[in-house]
Order: C-alpha cells, then structure tokens, then sequence
C-alpha cells in the first residue's frame, strides 16, 4: 500500500518477512494452511513486519530470529481482517474473493482465532515478558477498537475525536506495538521506546487517514474494491465527519441521504461535496500532521539506515495511491 | 455441572471468583461489559478457575492475586463459548438465549476477541513467561480443536481416536493448563507439574465424556436443551461412534438416518439403539478409566484439603446429571 519507492530497497526484508510467513504456518490442519496462505499471501505489504524490523535493528538488535519474530505483526493483522470481514460480511478484500465467501464464516472465525494464537505463541519465543504485556493491551485495545467501528456504524453525530479514537485503536496502536517490541528487544532506553511507540501510533493514524481518504478518491483497479465501499459500509470517516458538520442544510441532507444508501451512480456528487467542503483537503492536512509528528519522534535517533528508511516511509505515506 | 456435594464445600472459592469475574470486565465500552456478564454470569459452575485455584494452593502458593488469575480460564472459555456459538448458529446455552441471538454475531465475536486478550493481559499480570507459554500453546491447540470439530460435523467415519483427538483440544487441554499454571504459580518441581497437568487433562477428557453421555441421557429442563441436541447439531461423539461400529447392517442404517436428521419423536428409538449395542456403557467405562487416570495422577501429592477436593471431584465427574 506504500509507494513503491521505498519498498523497492526493503525487497531483501520483505523476502525473509514472507519466507517466515510461510515456515510458520504449518499445522497438522491442512485447512489452516490453506485459509492462513490466502489471507496471508495474498498481496499485503508487510508494512508491520517491516516496521518492526526496522525499529528492532535501529536500536542495535541483530537477532537471526528478527524475521520469525517479525510475522507476529502480520498474524494478528490477518487474524483481525479474518473477523473482520466476517462482521462486514465482506466479499471481496484486495480484488480477491474474502476467505468468509470461499470457506465460510465459521472455518474463518476459527483461522483467526488460530492466528492469534499463533501470534502469541510467536511472541513467547522472545522470551520477554514485556512484549506479551504490550501484545495483550494491543490486542484488547484493538478489540475495542473494532467493537466501538462496529457501534458507530452509520452514525453521522461522529465526532473527529470519536473518528479517531477508533482509529487508534483498529489500525494505529498494532504498528505502534510493532515499533515498541522492537526497540524492546534492542533493548533501548525507556525514552527511546516511547519514541517509537508514538512514531509507530503517528505513523498508523496517519495510514489509516490516508485510507479513508483514498476510499473517495482512488482508482478502483489499484484498490480492489469500488469507490465509496467504507462509506457503503456504514464507515463514517474523517472527510464525511468534516462535510457533514460544514455543508450548508440542503447540501447535508443529500450527504445524509447518501450515507444511508450510496449507489455508484452518486459517486461524482459525492465527491463535489466533498470538494465543495474542502473535506479531503482537510483530511489531507490532519494527515500531514501526523506525519509531521511521526518525523518528529525519530528526532531522538542517531543517523542510521533504519532512520532514512522510516523518514522516506512516512513521507511516502501522504503520496500513495492504493 | 458437578454434582452439588463438594461445589457446596467450595462456595466461599466460588464466591471469590465470581467477584473477580465481575471486577476484571470493566471496559470503557458498555457492549463488552454487556455480553460478557451475559456469558460469564450465567450459570456456569466455574470449573477451570477452581481447578486453577485448587492447583496453586495444592502446590504452596497463598497468593491472593489467585482469584484474580483464576479468572484467566473462566474469560478464555466464555471466549469460545462465543465463537461456539456463531460457528453453530446455536440459539441456546444453559436454558437462555446466546448471546448472538440477542447481539448479533458481529458483536459476539469481537467481544469473544476482547475476552481472549482480557485472559491474555490478566496472564502477564502473573509475571510469569511460562504462564503465557502454556497458554498460547492452549489457545492454539483449542483453535484447531474447534476447526477439527468442524470439520468432523457429520463425519460418520470419524473414530475413537479422532474423537479423543477434538475432545483433548476442544475440551481438556484448558483445564489441564489451569492445572498446570497452578503448579507454576506454585513453583512445583517439574514431576509435580507434569502430574498435575496430565491430572487436569485426564479430568477434561472424562467431563466432555460424560458430557457427550449426558446429551442422550440427561434431563432436558437440567440441561437446558433438548436432547440429542450435540447429534443434530453435527457431533459426532463417543456413543455414537461405537454403535455405528457395533450394529448390525439394518440398525446401522436407521442410526444413519437420524445422525443426518434427528427428529424429536426419534429419541426414543436411538436411545433403545445405543442400549442394544451397550453403547452407552462403553462410554461410561471410558470416562472411568480417565478417571481412574486422573486419581493415580493425585498420588504423587502429600495430603492436603485440595487433594481431597480433587478426589470428591473426580469421583462425582462420574455422576453428574447436567
């Protein structure tokens, strides 16, 4: 989902990232495998892996085992997309079939239930308490998280502040956890790691603002999924919070038509709202704000290769496309 | 589930880890805090926390946290209770309605994931990697469990030992790790870890026995369904199995049938067909001999209150009605 700039040069990390990905899945249940290689190997882009991978090795962690460790972030990130696409009854996620409509909902709530385990088990093999201490808040702030997505859907008194306290937890505290348990096990000094445990929130909010932007004005193609789909599905965002709380009556009540029941056809008005509004400009700058903060974080380090990587990662970020 | 004699010796335990139970569901969201006290407060005997509790005391440790872990097993059963649940569309649990009636199944398994990783944070509040070792190795065994039980539904070729095989994973394995962990918070020497795990494991395995027994043999209002209820929903379980080994072609075929669609009105006939091939009985003698198992497990204990607790235990699994 990052432009393809930066991860050109991490192609050597993403190998080993999905090499490990693979060993790890093995199970004496071959429909495990097989539910656990669709969802896994299906295109994503390693962005947690890799963002723990780096953190671990900027804080002078060289462990052979940083790859196997690395697949934790990905299990507990397909584990969640699994359930998730259960609760939206999804069929289709990265232009492919959803697991839920090729093998059910049921074998599919078990996968997930199985990967996060897995992930868990993973995490064990640190060795480290404190990184199971962080996964278990993660994981349970990250179920709240998608509990109050799941209550706010399709309610327009979404406030920003609700907007993005779900934010934090569905999508941004996960790569903040991956960028914390690495710095854990480079056993950094506490400063550094709540540098990068904010880097990692900055970055993942960020992530998640672009996201919801691109939902309105992406290519279908690249993305996978039509025009407007969050927004179809009861997820109200940031440039819809925005143009609800500015459109004058009459424009607010065609959004408020639209959010209850988009049709394609109503896309190009939906966008000129937006516009009209300035919605995705303002979603832009909150996003452009995150960024900022996130380069802010890294201030705290020396120079190192991760360093450059991480700057050029998040500057991408405002720039990608799907 | 136990008979009543020695759950009426252990109210004041019973009474400490219901409070606990209430006390650790506090979450910001009241959804969570909702379904959780739907599953968690209604009616179960609180049989994983009190091998837990029994266990560590048994084992020297007085730490009076134990409550507080000991609602590590109740959280992670309520969390596949749920999931159960969804996965089988069930409408009923101990007389009430599931909570997936009630909420939806979106709901259901996202507060399923909150209670898993609430079992987890409460895990490393024990300070103890090995806790979380035992039971991420648990959560995934019981993951697989569920999937090949799924994958069994209605697999009339299914045998005694891929029966034991789910019943193991499905069942046994958390009361065994309840056990077990009770040893490591009690820093037992390995022999007596070990024993007392196996200890766990051969209870787990009589209980769904007896279980699988009582869902032909039991009293409806008692048990809160209907009878031949696991049959129709697609288990395949140990009485099963064995008269469709014993019978003769033609009553072979009729048990065919009512495993395919058991009516009410059939319950007669297949109960007359499980006595005629001492179906029943050669369930019944197998859980005497886990139970057996489990005794000789004890012995490597110097006598204790929690050793007689056990034994009463043990003994009564055998005579439970619901």
């Amino acid at each position: 989902m990052v432009a393809k700039g930066i991860l050109k040069e991490l192609e050597g990390e993403v190998a080993s990232i999905n090499q490990a990905l693979v060993d790890n899945l093995q199970s004496h249940v071959p429909l495990i495998s097989e539910v656990g290689r669709h969802i896994l190997l299906s295109g994503g882009k390693r962005i947690r892996p890799l963002l723990f991978l780096l953190s671990a090795r900027m804080c002078g962690c060289q462990a052979p085992e940083l790859p196997a460790f690395s697949t934790i972030f990905e299990y507990l990130h397909a584990a969640t997309l699994l359930h998730d696409d259960v609760v939206d009854a999804a069929d289709v996620r990265r232009g492919r079939s959803t697991a839920n409509t090729i093998w059910g909902n049921q074998a599919v709530i078990l996968v997930g239930d199985f990967l996060l385990s897995k992930a868990l088990s993973l995490a064990v093999t640190t060795n480290q308490l404190r990184v199971l201490k962080v996964l278990a808040q993660t994981t349970t702030l990250m179920a709240e998280g998608e509990i109050l997505q799941l209550l706010h859907a399709g309610n327009l008194q979404l406030t920003e502040e609700g907007y993005f306290e779900v934010t934090n937890r569905k999508t941004a505290i996960l790569m903040s956890a991956a960028c914390q348990i690495g710095a854990i096990l480079g056993d950094s000094p506490p400063p550094l790691e709540e540098a990068l445990a904010q880097f990692g929130l900055n970055l993942g909010i960020t992530f998640q603002v672009v996201d919801d932007i691109l939902d309105f004005t992406g290519n279908e193609q690249e993305m996978g999924k039509p025009i407007g789909n969050d927004l179809k599905e009861g997820r109200i965002t940031l440039p819809v919070i925005h143009a609800l709380a500015q459109a004058e009556p009459r424009d607010r009540e065609r959004l408020v038509e639209m959010t209850r029941n988009l049709m394609p056809e109503m896309v190009p008005e939906l966008r000129q709202l937006l516009d009209k509004y300035g919605s995705l400009d303002h979603a832009r700058s909150q996003a452009r704000a995150f960024t900022s903060k996130a380069q802010a974080n890294l201030e705290a380090f020396p120079p190192a290769p991760e360093k450059e990587y991480f700057r050029a990662f998040t500057a991408e970020l405002l720039d990608r496309t799907h």
